[in-house]
């Protein structure tokens, strides 16, 4: 299986030790499941590396992977950050009491209401993204009276091979502040002259999904030496170095395994080097891990409406979920690992494509897979859904969104409940 | 301008005859208008082509474009019938006491709750799709003592030469059972068969955004012979014939604008040409127009909150909306035709991509539109946005959807409320 959180017992698919069946049968379906224990293993595999490998560090979880108020308390215990990209997010976190030092507020397109927001509640940084945010943050921290902590967000110039949907570290991208035009220079010279702005340190992301550390070096090596050159010529000393992203997950078996504690510890090494051989006193580094904290601690339970054959053509199983609950295959033909969660022991001679609910041809979950020959009711469990489920699920076809229930040492309890009726026409006005 | 209900009175855009700025300035952006009366316009058109031109016919317009409570009460008062694909819409048509006998229930994968809720409701006509809900609707039927009418959804071979992700004619689809392979006329068969069910006729969809009425010939040829066979093979004469889908809808200057009455006019022409050379009654006939109804009657306003140059590169400008109110950009690279809603009569000398506010590279809303040299505060309206915006939208980033603001007659009212930060949390149990 592609995570140690799977097993097979009787036929029937485990996962966190619970048999999928029975809690399929005991929360109907669709289901997102949440493994608490890997998720809070996988928070301890990034503090424990970055803590042992860096001078400073901090793991700042990437909210936007998935958002709900159960899940920020679990960060909370764990000792992670947090990255915010919305006053939504930020919300959600405050109200699961995530301590607000440790926010650090992204985002390409901050509103005022959202500036505002954000300082009223203490947050710790934002990462600032361009000029105009910039002017705005100054006056909103000035009408305030307060100073206002802050990274600023460039762009490295690097391309890291992965979807251009996911890319955000070239020159050309809708975020940040490129080093390669000189703009970046510009932007850290303005930035210290904002007297209610107090720069703590240089971002960049360099994209997501990312199996080797090359990025990380490419990436440290453009703003270490882009550090060095704030000292010479503006004697400014970037005390924080926020690196971006985490490292790639399994949603297949051709994924491969990351030892993430024995890349971060290269990484670091990799970054002492560098500030050495430039003369830089070592920053304090953060990284904003979401896929790889969440991603295998997440699965979805679907159970089979139809099934079709078509001959000559294909065979078509379709689902009581699809694109609403997971648009990922809709927007990225992204590849996912199916199992029949209730009849793992036979055999697997039924090529096909596993379609969604929605009445739209691109509502699909994966193409070509081998599963037994379904019937109606049988279940189906979509592997390593942690991420971009949950926080990408729409309302499409006015279909409500899946519960999250979580499973912690033999416990399951609902983090977040299934969407009613009532919840979807909850906004429509008499 | 792409559409009548646009104009510009002292550099601003006009929507249904209303300052667009002024609107924003109320309500705040993101925001969804409404043009109530082009949407009753958009209504009547079929509504008058096809009573003028079928021996009987009934528009249905499909509610995955846009459901809500005040779309389905207008789409009552304009005598259509509705197309729902979910026990959700079928919910929200009946909150707004739409009649229930003109609601035809789609979908490739109903639940065997949501088969007994639209029992429940006294749902018209469903629209079976396949051979496993064929059995489970005769089985609840049973159960409940009824006899459901329904129509059979039918796959007759053709591609649209539209999207892939809209495309569902073809034999290759998810939805219905093709003709080409036999399996068609078996399933008329054993629907007939059913004692609890009461087979009223046949249904086919062959895409979306279709402009000319080749598609609807072809598919009325192959669905006529197809009842002509069943005449002659099964004898039995199916009453209502359902030819899916409606046509297109200008999103930018580059789509024809089609002459709807005329075409329904030439279709209607065709079956009964078809009718008479095969010997058959003329069915009635059913369209299912959703784009066409609502696309044109809406429009999005966003807020500039930044711009970007990149010398050598592209301009960015970002906006305080994006794929969480439309994603048709990121799932299709949906052209659209942006507008600088309050700089209207302002030189074009800007060209730049306009991006959402996502923490996701792929969040765009257009590429290379020629704008004026934005500033933070500007206002963007993009157009034709009625159909598959709402509808689609999620809390990605957790961000709050807009609201819809209809607009009638020089008077403006608030259908949906926008989703606060509340609403956001509001399924996340303490």
């Amino acid at each position: 299986m592609i995570c140690d959180n799977l097993s097979v017992k009787n036929g029937h698919l485990f996962f966190a030790g619970r048999d999928t069946a029975e809690l399929a049968g005991q929360y109907g379906t669709p289901l997102y499941l949440m493994d608490e224990d890997r998720l809070r293993h996988n928070c301890r595999v990034y503090r424990e590396a970055m803590g042992g490998a860096f001078a400073a560090a901090l793991p700042l979880y990437a909210s936007k992977a998935l958002a709900c108020r159960r899940v920020y308390e679990i960060l909370a215990e764990e000792g992670l950050g947090a990255d915010v990209v919305s006053a939504g997010e930020l919300y959600l976190a405050r109200s699961a009491a995530f301590p607000m030092d440790k926010v650090f507020f992204h985002g390409n397109s901050k509103t005022d209401e959202e500036i505002a927001f954000a300082m009223d509640c203490g947050v710790g940084y934002f990462i600032i993204d361009n000029l105009d945010e910039l002017a705005a943050v100054e006056q909103l921290a000035a009408r305030k009276g307060i100073v206002q902590k802050a990274l600023l967000r460039l762009t490295p110039g690097i391309d890291p091979h992965t979807f251009d949907a996911v890319s955000t570290g070239q020159v050309d991208s809708k975020f940040g502040v490129p080093i390669e035009t000189g703009q970046a220079l510009d932007f850290v010279r303005r930035c210290l002259e904002m007297p209610h702005i107090r720069l703590r340190g240089i971002h960049a992301h360099v994209g997501s999904q990312v199996f080797t550390s090359q990025v990380f070096y490419d990436t440290a090596d453009i703003m270490l030496s882009f550090m060095a050159q704030l000292r010479g010529k503006l004697g400014y000393t970037a005390e924080i170095l926020n690196l971006g992203g985490g490292y790639g997950v399994r949603y297949t078996e051709d994924d491969p395994v990351v030892d993430i504690g024995g890349e971060i510890g290269r990484v670091a090494a990799h970054i002492k080097d560098g500030c050495s051989r430039l003369g830089l006193p070592e920053p304090m580094v953060l990284m904003e891990p979401g896929r790889s904290i969440v991603a295998d601690a997440g699965l979805t339970l679907y159970t089979v409406q139809s099934t079709k054959t078509i001959p000559g053509y294909k065979n078509y199983v379709s689902v009581d979920g699809g694109m609403t609950d997971n648009p990922r295959y809709a927007l990225y033909q992204a590849a996912y690992t199916i199992e029949p969660a209730g009849r793992m022991d036979e055999a697997r001679d039924f090529v096909c494509t596993v379609g969604g609910r929605c009445c739209e041809s691109g509502d699909m979950i994966q193409e070509n897979v081998a599963l037994p020959r379904l019937r109606r009711g049988d279940l189906l469990a979509v592997l390593t859904t942690g991420a971009y489920n949950y926080s990408m699920a729409s309302n499409y076809n006015t279909v409500g969104r899946p519960p999250i229930v979580m499973l912690s040492g033999g416990r399951d309890y609902v983090a977040v409940r299934r969407e009613t009726f009532a919840d979807l026409a909850a906004r429509d006005l008499p």
